[in-house]
C-alpha cells in the first residue's frame, strides 16, 4: 500500500504533533501505511513531551505532492492552514475538533469530527472503538496533547470525554498527569530565550472576517507582569508583521497557566481595535486590556470577533 | 432539550429517509431530541419498505427554520441538496458517505463521513460503537436502506462492511435479504402509472461540472425494453425540464436491476453529447446508448463526466 503522510496544521502545537503520531500509529496498526509528518518544528511544549515519551520529532515538509499521493489531516480542516500544495493531493482521513471551512474533495473520505477540546480525544475513542491496544509512549503523547489543548482541563473547550479520554491515557502511560502537566505546560513558558518576532509565531493562525485579515497569536506564561514588561517590543514586531502579511488586526494573547487570565495586545487601525472592544466589551488602554478568564482561542477569541466584524 | 430535525437529501430515497429514521432513534437513545422528518415525499421503493417494517412516512417539510434551530443531515452534505433554508439552522451533525462540497460551519460539529455503499452502514457502525441495541424495525429499515443504495451487494459502490452490515441488520429484523431485497427493489421499478415527468424527478440529483448544469436522473426497472418504448417521450421531459430549470445537459441512465445494465438517454447540445460519449467511450444512437454495467451515480457516472466536462 503507497505511503500517505499524516500530519497537522501550520505552527503545530502539541495536539497538531501528538495527536498525528497517535493518528498514524492507529492507521497503521487497521493495514494503512502512513508516516506522521510536521509543517513545522516542535515547539518547546511539544519537544518536551516528545522527549518524555522517546519521540523523535517527526520529519517537517513544507509540501508534499512531491512525496506522496494521498495525505490524512488532524486537527485541521482549512486549506489555509494546511501544507501550500494540499491541493494536489487526495485527502483519504481526517480527524479534528474545528468548523470545517472552505473544506472541498472530489471524492467521498472519512472525516471524523467531534467538538471536544482535543482531537487526541476523539482518536483515543477511536483506538477503543478499533479495539486496538495503546501502547505506553502514545498514550502519553495523546495525553500530552489533550493537556496542551484543555491547558489541564481548565479551558472553557474541556469536555467531560477530555477528562474521561486524560484519565485512561495518563493511566497507561504511568504518569500523574496534574504533575506531568504542569511541568509540560511550564516547559511551554520560556519566552525569554526567544525573541518578539519569534513568540509572536509560534502559536498564531489567521483567520478572515468579513473581509478582514485578522492574526490573532497567544503565549502562554507563568509570570504575566514579566512578559509584559516586553509589551513596547511585542507590538513593534505586530506592527511589522502586520505590514508584511497584510495583517488588517494583529491581536496577541498572553496567557496566564496558572490562574487562566490574560492580557491581549491589539495592533491595527483605529475602527478595527474599535471592534475589538466592542467584542469584549473592555477598552484598550495603550494598546493592551486584561481579559480576566479569557483562555481559548477558539471559543472565546474567535466568535466574538467574528460577530463584531460581521455586525 | 431542544428539538432538531433530521433529514436526507431533497428527492428522498430508501437511504435518505430510512437513515434519517435510524440515526434519529439512536440520538435519542444518547439523550437527544429529535424528529426524523424528509424533504419529499418517499418514492414507491421507500413506500414498500416502510410499511414492511410499520413505520409512518416522516413528516415532509420544504423549510425547518420556521420550525426548528438546528438540524442533522443523513445522507448529504452539499446545501443545493439540503433544504432551501439550510443556512438559517446550525447544523450540528452530519453522517455521510459523499464528498463534502461547500459545507461550511461557524462552529465545531459531529462529523462523521466513510466511504461505504450506504449512510446506514455507518449508522449500523454507530450503534455498535455506542453499545445501543437496534430494534428489529429499524433494523429493517436500514437493512432496506442498504439493499436500496447497493442494488442488493451488487453496485461497485460496495464495500465488506456494506455486506456485513446487512447480514447482521437482515438477521435481527428476521428477514431474508435476497428474497425481501428482490421484492423491496422491484417495488420500486412500477414505472407504468407514472407519467415521464414524474419519472425523471423522483431520483434525480443536479452537478455543477466545469460551470454546466447537469443533471442525472436514474430509474430502476426490470424490463428494459419496455421502458424504452418510452424513450421519445422521456426525451420529450428531459428537453422540457432542461429549458425549464436551465439544465444543459440531462442525462437519464434506466437501469435493469436484475442484471445490472443500464440505458442511458441524454439531452443537451452536440458539445455536451460529445463529452458524455468522450466520458464513456460510448457513441449516441438517437440520443441513447447501453452502458453494460454501468449501475451507480456516485461511482460510475459522475466520475467520468467530471472529468470530461474539466478536460
Amino acid at each position: 500500500m503507497e505511503k500517505e503522510f499524516v500530519f497537522g496544521h501550520q505552527n503545530p502545537d502539541t495536539d497538531a504533533i501528538g495527536t498525528a503520531i497517535a493518528y498514524s500509529y492507529l492507521q497503521n496498526k487497521l493495514g494503512y501505511n502512513t508516516e506522521a509528518v510536521a509543517l513545522g518544528e516542535p515547539n518547546d511544549e511539544t519537544a518536551y513531551a516528545l522527549k518524555k515519551f522517546g519521540f523523535d520529532a517527526p520529519q517537517v515538509v513544507s509540501t508534499v505532492a512531491d512525496k506522496v499521493k494521498a495525505v490524512m489531516l488532524v486537527d485541521h480542516n482549512e486549506p489555509q492552514q494546511s501544507s501550500a500544495d494540499i491541493d494536489q493531493v487526495k485527502v483519504t482521513h481526517v480527524v479534528d475538533h474545528h468548523r470545517i471551512m472552505n473544506f472541498n474533495t472530489a471524492d467521498p473520505l472519512y472525516y471524523r469530527a467531534e467538538p471536544k477540546g482535543c482531537t487526541s480525544t476523539i482518536v483515543w475513542k477511536m483506538f477503543n472503538e478499533n479495539h486496538v491496544e495503546i501502547p505506553a509512549n502514545i498514550a502519553g503523547i495523546m495525553a500530552s496533547a489533550i493537556i496542551s489543548d484543555t491547558l489541564l482541563l481548565k479551558s472553557p473547550t474541556t469536555t467531560p470525554e477530555d477528562k474521561t479520554a486524560l484519565e485512561a491515557l495518563a493511566k497507561i502511560a504511568g504518569i500523574d498527569y496534574q504533575e506531568y502537566g504542569l511541568a509540560m505546560l511550564k516547559a511551554g513558558t520560556n519566552i525569554a530565550s526567544k525573541s518578539e518576532e519569534e513568540l509572536i509565531d509560534v502559536d498564531a493562525k489567521s483567520f478572515e472576517l468579513n473581509g478582514q485579515q485578522v492574526r490573532v497569536a497567544q503565549i502562554n506564561v507563568v509570570d504575566l507582569p514579566e512578559a509584559m514588561e516586553r509589551k513596547e517590543a511585542f507590538l513593534k514586531a505586530m506592527e511589522a508583521s502586520s505590514k508584511e502579511n497584510n495583517y488588517d488586526m494583529f491581536m496577541l494573547l498572553i496567557t496566564n497557566i496558572l490562574d487562566s487570565d490574560s492580557e491581549a495586545l491589539v495592533v491595527g487601525s483605529d475602527a478595527d481595535k474599535a471592534l475589538f472592544e466592542k467584542a469584549f466589551d473592555a477598552k484598550l488602554t495603550d494598546s493592551s486590556v486584561k481579559l480576566p478568564g479569557v483562555v481559548s482561542r477558539k471559543k472565546q477569541v474567535v466568535p466574538p470577533l467574528t460577530e463584531a466584524f460581521n455586525a
